[in-house]
């Protein structure tokens, strides 16, 4: 049997090596103040344990990787209606493109680059105000992680809502298109404060679990997914988790992932594990530079790409 | 265990039942005159044996299915030099775009478009004549599918090249921005025939073994490509092995694949199985019609999605 | 010599016998409400009379025609370095693109396309309040038209800024790129009132003056703008005053003009007149369809080309 | 009355004073080796003189400015049927551009972009042989110019076919749109060896009296096209004669005018002069940097700007 706990250790003292750690992103100004030495790792497997090391109980900024949550939310809340506003190809752009938006008629590619994510917020604001909305995301993840002290960082909200400007852009892009249905700043109330929400490796690991295991954060537990809803998630995930660098995430890693720009990796191993990775420093596409060359050795040393093992 | 066979028939039974069969491909007048009601499948299991339905002996035109095999080859032959003239990502445009080469200096997105073929095609003529590196490529496959009774359909490679002038059209665009070391006609005289490689099901399920089973054509066999080398062409064809309709096949399907305009698709599920399908007709992005269904009916009935099982 | 008011006149009844007038704009809901069979024409000549036909006295929405009005004052204010926030060149896009601003890091392409003009009225805003600054814009207009009497139709600017979602989005997208100064909503505030400036053909043909008579609005009167600026203002209008139908109309009618999404057009014979039509009813490109026609006859028929003459 | 031969010497001599002469083309091989050093300016004038300065009797290769001719005769062959074939709008593009074919279905912007001018090189050789297409554009020239001496630099159109993979993936590309005729390598003998007429400024400049006089070689001559239609062209010179340099042009010099890579520069002031400058350096967008600004001079000089007087 493989030792999980051998490979987080062996991961993160190679990561503790490393001199080049990339960029911390602070286009939000907030974000920009984070510890660049910082490093953790959880893996929650199947059998309910939750392995780390490193700052793995430390909460960092999850920015996009908030997007899955929203996502299962609004697929469970308007089912695949979701599809007609949003689609599910890899978009070949930056993260933040708007240019794609226009050639499509305000339709953006797929739910986890911004514009679709905001599409989702919208969603899930239908019969809500946004504080209320924002609340539902929190609870999704709280009962997923299995942790009511998750919450959000509200000065990176406040930070994020202060210099927003481009997906206001998008925002007000998709309005025109008639693809909001509401207030472009009342949707970014969402979207932003879900992007601010804040947690741990070992509570994002937990929280990712109902990706890894057919909607279930354990055995025995009742399902907050259908295992269907679980499985295109993750597809979703493989295809354009990583704006774009999903090509080469999947060619190197070779499993299920969201990035976001505050450092954190959720990464799925279907079947086998839930791991989130943080630090955050990012290399030239966005994603968290450290975590994902951690992710690449936990792959090669567990075999767990779903890609074919050794 | 799941009994193979029988869902192969059920699947056979059931795309029979079909009457919106999608459209034969004609923009390469010799592949309009396939029969549209033609339907096979094939499964090359781990233990050797190779289990089918329909057609599955007929031999179709691969098309671009091809180009998953050519690239396994230039990657022996150039290693990950070849990543200096073809990205990996996703390209979110259709099959022939030459936006996207202007956008990125004549670099292609990923090798499983048209323009990244051409240049695994450029890679395999170094030092070769047209004829000899397309001997290579025949070989290749026929030690992959352990038949030395495939060759190519000289119709269709006629057909192609005399009304192939969108792929002349990338060609000549690449050798403009230095990314082709050939005369383009050259280059395209062993792409043109690569793709006219005719193949059944049968005998392309044989062949996509060594990325079902990290290189083996099957147990105790040699290895024809390296077990990452299998994972990371795996890798490809889930994140770019359907054109813009990529996200949609990782989505319902679950399974690396890459399909062709002769019908044909390919799909791996690592360490089980390697499937070929084929119908003649193609929906609105250029896929098999009836073949991507039956895929999703095969990937519902196994479990076999990378993605999660039930 | 050319008598135009008969000319004037032959126009108006050619324009009447019209039974495909073009559809009115109604994506600003307030715009949709104006009578489709409205004709105006009016010519400001450099002897200073004031020639016209038709419903050349009743005010309608100028909207993109303000553009040249407030780049002279921006020019006046700022003169060159008004070019490094925005281009000189034609845009090959329709006027509400967002995608070459992407392209370009957030510079408009020329400053007669909406986000150029939303850059001019962020030049204005400089120091100024939204009010002080449509004042001035409002009081420059007055001074080249020498008429007190225009005024803003408030319903219109109200009508404006509720829909205005896309240009929410090109004020955002900019603001994010650092090209704009000040708060989006108070950039808007003067474009989406600048545009609602009311003026009839009369008054628009006397504004026009100053870029016909190299910046006097008669013979003896001050310059408002250098001979130099309304030349190179001319030469805009001519290569970029009527989006991606720019160069049909220099191909067809040869003047220098600009139209705006209200039906009228303010085009300049240099040195022989400025003249403004007005047609509510727009053809595919946006332009008003009866006074492209009208110019095209005008053109014609008093050989006013920039050219060639007959 | 303006003195010409006055303004024309003091152009010279201030060019001549020039250390920054830009760059010379040599993505031409051939068009490499010449003299950056030179520096020729001539004036045809109304009635019939012809002025010059500096190198104005050396051949050059008028490369791009073959285009205004080969439509002019295109447009006399075909009459405005060829407009369904390429359009009328500046490009907003680089001059080989292919990413606005890919959009616009394999329609050039304009007849005066790479891809627009191959269009009219294959309407040119309907019924005809590639030789006898050639023939009849340089008889076209040779007519306009009064000089039977004009003829084809062939070194020059050997190298330009050798090297000109970038126009044949333009051309392939219409030809896959169906917006070729012919098969791509005749269509592109003519367009490479019309790119390769040699031509001096005086010889030049007498050609483009056509445009400037209304179709007319001088006073009493027959007219080689209508004043409608040298009035259109002088329009798309106006407009699209200069690339994405087009609008830069206009605002600066005010006078239609097509540049091409060999250096040279044909101007027309209607009604005036036809004027054509040449000096081998080239600016960033492609256009002579000297022949640029010594337009400039002329048009502030001679107050001939289209766009109003001093």
């Amino acid at each position: 049997m493989t030792d999980i706990a051998a490979i987080l250790t062996r991961i993160e003292r190679a990561m503790a090596q490393e001199t080049e750690r990339g960029r911390v992103a602070d286009y939000i100004p907030e974000l920009g103040t984070v510890d660049p030495a910082r490093f953790g790792i959880a893996a929650a497997m199947a059998d309910g344990r939750v392995i780390s090391a490193g700052d793995a109980t430390l909460p960092f900024s999850i920015q996009s990787v908030s997007k899955v949550f929203a996502l299962s939310l609004a697929l469970g809340r308007l089912g695949d209606a979701c599809w007609a506003r949003v689609g599910r190809e890899p978009s070949g752009d930056p993260f933040n493109s708007i240019v794609q938006l226009e050639a499509d008629d305000g339709i953006p590619r797929n739910p986890l680059i911004n514009a679709g994510a905001i599409v989702v917020s919208d969603i899930l604001l239908a019969g809500r105000t946004p504080e209320s909305a924002v609340t539902a995301i929190l609870d999704f993840v709280r009962r997923a992680a299995e942790d009511e002290g998750i919450g959000i960082d509200t000065a990176v909200a406040t930070s994020e809502s202060d210099t927003g400007f481009r997906n206001r852009a998008l925002a007000h892009f998709m309005r025109a298109a008639g693809n909001l249905d509401h207030d472009p700043e009342e949707t970014l109330a969402v979207y932003f404060r879900q992007c601010a929400i804040a947690m741990s490796c070992e509570q994002l690991a937990r929280a990712g679990r109902i990706f890894a295991f057919a909607g279930h954060t354990g055995p025995g537990s009742d399902a907050l997914i259908t295992p269907a809803r679980a499985r295109r998630i993750n597809a979703l995930m493989l295809t354009c988790g990583h704006y774009d660098g999903s090509g080469e995430f999947a060619f190197e890693v070779g499993l299920p992932g969201k990035s976001g720009v505050g450092g954190g990796i959720l990464a799925i191993a279907p079947g086998k594990a839930s791991v989130a990775v943080w630090s955050p420093g990012l290399n030239a596409v966005g994603n968290s530079r450290l975590g994902t060359m951690a992710l690449e050795m936990l792959a090669r040393e567990t075999g767990w790409s779903v890609f074919g093992g050794v």
